[in-house]
């Protein structure tokens, strides 16, 4: 698997987790030896892995909490450090977001995500069969 | 210099850039070997150099573009990346924003930008004469 497919499919993991409400696959993506930090919509930023760990565990548990798609993920990778920037496709709206991901035991871990609102992406960022160019 | 400290130098050179209207600099502390990627507050994500340039060119030549301020600035630094997570004042009220950095040619530029509507930050969020924990 390229490097852009296994940040792609860290990132995919997210939303799973997210989507699927599993806290204990949520806390296990986030990085382990090195500072973590999360930016929710409207909120301040969150610093620390207890304190983002709190955070997801409030919003997993609620059951109001948005159903949420990903779409149109673009990763960007910097040797042990990548970044992704998609889509949040949510009922009430979109939300863009960065995530932030890096090496960890060789595995792809976040450290950083912030989401906020955007407009409807364009028709055209459906992810297609091929590769996005980067 | 430490690179958690360069990486502030930088972050602080992109502030300095948008507060001054510059567009010159802002377009040299951007990255140049690599796609950029920028997300404006309630915009889509801008993707590729010219497309954020140019959205970078009408913001600082707008005379309505906002005042700005970078306060409590934190650098997470990864081998030759790094993001910094901050607050924007401006005279409306708050942004908190990720900015992604990689190392180039020995410096330290701009590859991402995202910036989102949050709470005023605690007052204890203040530049204190301590370096940040990280």
């Amino acid at each position: 698997m390229s490097e852009h497919a296994a940040v792609l499919f860290a990132n995919d993991a997210f939303y799973v987790a997210f989507a699927t409400r599993d806290a204990e696959a949520m806390d296990a993506l986030w990085a382990r030896q090195g500072p973590v930090t999360c930016i929710h919509p409207g909120w301040a930023a969150l610093s620390g892995r207890r304190e983002v760990m709190l955070s997801w565990q409030a919003i997993l548990a609620n059951p109001d909490a948005p159903k949420i798609q990903c779409r149109s993920a673009v990763a960007h990778v910097h040797g042990d450090s990548a970044y992704v920037v998609c889509y949040e496709v949510l009922e009430q709206g979109f939300l863009v977001a960065t995530n932030v991901f890096v090496r960890e035991d060789g595995a792809w871990r976040m450290v950083h995500h912030q989401a906020g609102a955007t407009p409807p992406p364009p028709e055209d960022d459906e992810p297609a069969p091929e590769a996005a160019p980067n």
